[in-house]
């Protein structure tokens, strides 16, 4: 193992991002640190979010994949801020999905109320782009500012559509793109920029996590239906709870014969998870849609053909995979 | 009136502001308009929240105060973001305090849940960055995006406090620096910055916002208090409802003797808003709180002392003035 510049070469790819991640940790820590103790200690109870790194992750594997790429302070503090941009998704998720249970802890929300859970959000998103700024990279602010303002989109779009049940496979993936592909496909685009991209493979590498990104919004929705809350580590059935019409149930209702297609919108209407997911399998709506997450996969995996290979790409192809095999 | 370059010179000041004003608001529209009509009718609520646009007004009257001060693009767009910030405060603040009056209309909070609003409040402090990222000038987005941090400091530290009655006043100088007077203060620095002030000028601009962003929210507080509901346009008694210890209630405590303190306590644990008014009265807890309003009015003046006569330096002063004059 060797240090230079304080990054690390000749070790394993795992070694490496292993090490990054850590100081990226340290850099996400830094920034929410201040004067002000209460605030210090709720911002220590954010780490109960913190799952897979995956948005951190992907920008260092996209910052190494590209030819010639090497990682740098920016990818570190780009990294913190996509984190932490996602973190804030999650409080404020908590504030709207009232959910009380994730990743096998309680929420903010839960311990201090909605409106902590409020001004905690909000406390992330301005720390993030404050911290972006830091980068004196105006061109990268630019680019996240338009990505929060789709992720916004994406979850206004959602909300208008609570409890519709006609809502078409169109508007969906409309919505998915922006909620939850469009900041995955920005952490892959960011983080290849920032090695000094070409424009053509840093929109190959936006392309790999935006169709990713689908992917993996739709076996999050699959798990929601589908996962046993142990496994899954949150709340399950979040979605029907909150009238949210996912990708399961809108094949379902399409397949279904009248009678069938009456039922599940009653299972809808009356929060009955345990019917609906019943019917769903018997319908198909949740293998066609583990289909549809499948080829999205391939397509994304089909966006890195022309890089060059490396351990970079074959991690990037193994995360894809991994997608598919999510049981949490 | 003459026309140049978009910007109208030769007339009065305040017709030169209700044109520029309305310039912002166009700005501002714009940057929320996009292809989705229902976010596009929700956002045409805000105008609801829209009140004097106070921090738009610093804007600009500190770019034209001070030497050789002329406004230009940057002031407008800077204008529209911390109004869009400060909009955002105002929608997420309806999530905080469930006000079912505002601005004499409903919130939005009020039409469409908690959850819309948390979403709409991300809309906008997502908006307001990037559109500040559109400037092209880095320190701008560094200076807001440090300036929001401590907003959100100023409201959690208000949150960890609800309900003490040992709240100290350096404690709600604190969270009333932080945010209220911090926005206002930055308003002005920031306007004055783009017209190529001295950083000495800026100082002194930034220093007048912050004292009388201290004034605004100390008279806003006796009003929340002392004020009625038909006048103030918006619910009163709320800093009460929500257990927010405010100026003239500590300064009262501070003032009582033992028994009195006492009362206070048991009134501020009840709700009691017509008995704490006349118990505050009585201990003048309400009258000190004014004049350390009018202190800090003088000395925000005091600031601009140095700087060249002007009418947008005659504004400034009167907008100062009006603060302790507010009945809404």
């Amino acid at each position: 193992m060797t240090l230079i510049n304080g990054f690390q070469i000749n070790t394993s790819l795992i070694d490496q991002l292993t090490l990054e991640l850590e100081e990226i940790v340290v850099v996400f820590d830094h920034q929410l640190r201040g004067e002000h103790d209460a605030i210090n200690e709720l911002c220590g109870r954010i780490e109960e979010y913190r799952g897979k790194m995956l948005r951190p992750t992907l920008v260092l594997l996209s910052g190494l994949v590209v030819p010639g790429g090497c990682l740098n302070n920016g990818h570190r503090v780009a990294a913190a801020v996509v984190e932490m941009i996602h973190m804030a998704t999650l409080v404020h998720d908590d504030v709207l999905d009232e959910a009380e249970v994730r990743r096998r802890g309680r929420t903010i929300n839960g311990l201090h109320g909605n409106e902590m859970a409020v001004m905690l959000g909000d406390y992330l998103i301005s720390n993030a782009f404050h911290l972006c700024s830091t980068l004196g990279k105006p061109w990268v602010s630019l680019e996240l500012g338009l990505i929060t303002n789709t992720l916004c989109e994406g979850e206004l779009i959602q909300l208008f559509n609570r409890n519709n049940t006609k809502l078409d496979q169109e508007t969906y993936m409309t919505i998915v793109e922006k909620k939850t592909a469009s900041l995955i496909g920005a952490s892959c685009r960011l983080g290849s920029l920032l090695s000094g991209a070409e424009e053509m493979d840093a929109g190959r590498l936006g392309r790999f996590g935006m169709k990713a990104g689908v992917a993996f919004q739709i076996t999050d929705d699959v798990l929601d239906l589908t996962g046993e809350q142990d496994v899954v580590g949150k709340s399950v059935g979040r979605d029907l709870d909150k009238g949210k019409l996912t990708l399961p149930m809108i094949l379902g209702l399409r397949n279904a014969t009248p009678e069938t297609r009456e039922s599940i919108i009653r299972m809808i209407g009356s929060r009955d998870l345990v019917g609906l997911r019943g019917l769903l399998k018997e319908v198909g709506g949740v293998q066609e849609a583990l289909v549809m997450a499948s080829n999205l996969v391939s397509e994304a995996k089909g966006e890195l053909e022309y890089l060059p290979e490396s351990p970079a790409k074959d991690m990037l192809c193994t995360l894809a995979d991994g997608i598919l095999d999510r049981k949490f």
